[in-house]
């Protein structure tokens, strides 16, 4: 028996928001149907911000509503306040994903708040929701908790204080994001056991970035720290505004292969993720995709867990 | 006092013989002078083989005889038989690098020998080097020690068998490369202590290809079981001639990035790699050039070891 490990696709919103053009809301569904036929069951479908900070997410709300159909599938939609976690709750979606940074300098450029005004608002939410949409999954990523672009290191001790205070507020899925990718492998290790420490199982997953290469080092750090839950993007669509020459998420295709070749069992089929990428590319046909897999193909020694 | 982790830069040897042009050696000389100012100690420069199968190391001679001239350097150069190895010798190289694949395919598609031939080819290195140049290091690489995209899979013992006879035939430095790149990160762990089981410490390093994108990750991994001594190429040049779509070697400057970054001391300074970038695409314009750290920037995170 395989161990299993979760990949939340964050693609559709993590990377189209970061997107040159804007996909239509027809291609998206036919994008995320393809995602959710490769096996992915967890897929962050888009954010409810207004329209004119990122027009590409201007139609989550018929996407969240699309997508809920699709069986099997977990729909994440990220809010970064109590407004856009009413919306989501509203077009159906199975999980809100509420963002809080560990740094001041990317709190106020991302939410205009502090980080600890905006656990305020975190807490609120889920209030809100244990009245208001009990079934509904809250999860909160603490952002650029291994380093911020602007304010540059990021302490751990600040990362442990922001995760229990969430944990504190009811919160039961925190996340940790290396939201710029400057995270290396030992303090992933490390961050993750501090935090463990602190909130135990409710640290449940990593968010990480590919800029300096270091991504799927990082997650077999995360992996061997106990991590089993992990967001990732097609063809590592995304970037970050604050980290030009950013490649964007780590590469859903590139993260399954290496977990499958280690023997666990991910549920994802490489050729589904193939064949999602050409539907990524029909829908959005100037933007770069990225991964190895893509290039190198499936080598002959891969054998996909059962 | 920080743990060293030894850089053998191999993008003279490993990522030229795979170049669409070839590089002048005025060019090369003064592209392995600046690796070697930005402080790796240890480059394969390039290999004795006859110059009508690679004509880019027709030169090797040549640029051996130039950067034994390098304070501190130490120069390697690869051959593939008893002949080459006089050559390198002759030339002045400070270590004499031979391979033997552990793959039947491998071996006879790139050296028209056995795996056991090829044994026997370096003892009788051993024995020349040891009466006529007893101050030249040897060392020998298994090739496809963790695939091979002929034979497919690579099976655990055949490698162990290899180094068995390897060290039992004298040689004192064994590597384990991974020439195609289909390792995984569990196979590196599991390989590298079979195998260090069997031969002690003279299983020395890696040498690792970022096909998959799991490069990174499989030197992770190899840190994590004890390996201190890696392969890397600048750019992350190179490729494999069976694996398509292949971006060759892992990419040096990735490389020392993740080391310094998780505390470890390479002695390889990060803006001495990027001006020796671009000597590199001075000698060659044409070649693609990979690499996260060149693209995204040193990150304000970042402390060099001291």
């Amino acid at each position: 028996m395989k161990e299993y490990v979760t990949i939340c696709e964050v693609g559709p919103r993590d990377g189209l928001q970061m997107a040159k053009s804007i996909m239509t809301t027809e291609a998206k569904c036919a994008w995320i149907a393809g995602l959710a036929a490769a096996g992915l069951r967890e897929i962050e479908v888009g954010s409810f911000v207004p329209a004119r900070l990122i027009p590409q997410m201007a139609d989550t709300d018929a996407v969240v509503r699309f997508t809920r159909t699709i069986p099997g599938l977990t729909v994440v939609a990220l809010a970064p306040n109590l407004r856009g976690a009413q919306a989501a709750v509203a077009a159906g979606a199975h999980r809100v994903s509420v963002p809080v940074s560990v740094s001041e300098g990317h709190s106020r450029a991302n939410l205009n708040r502090s980080p600890d005004e905006q656990v305020t608002v975190v807490s609120v939410i889920v209030e809100w929701m244990r009245d208001n949409a009990p079934g509904t999954e809250l999860e909160v990523a603490c952002s650029t908790a291994f380093g911020c672009s602007i304010d540059g290191v990021v302490a751990e001790h600040d990362v442990v204080r922001i995760a229990a205070a969430l944990a504190e507020a009811g919160v039961s899925q925190i996340g940790l994001a290396d939201t710029v990718g400057y995270a290396n492998p030992a303090q992933i290790k490390s961050v993750v056991r501090a935090v463990r420490a602190e909130i135990g199982p409710a640290l449940v997953g990593l968010h990480l970035h590919d800029t300096m290469g270091l991504g799927l080092a990082n997650a077999l750090a995360g992996l061997e720290a106990g991590i089993r839950d992990f967001d990732s993007a097609l063809a590592g669509l995304g970037g970050c505004p604050f980290a030009p020459g950013a490649s964007g998420n780590i590469v859903t295709e590139d993260l399954v292969f290496m977990l499958e070749s280690m023997g666990f069992s991910t549920g994802v089929d490489l050729g589904g993720l193939m064949a999602a990428r050409a539907l990524l590319h029909e829908g959005l046909p100037h933007e770069a995709m990225h991964g190895q897999l893509a290039k190198a193909g499936i080598p002959r020694t891969f054998q996909q867990a059962i």
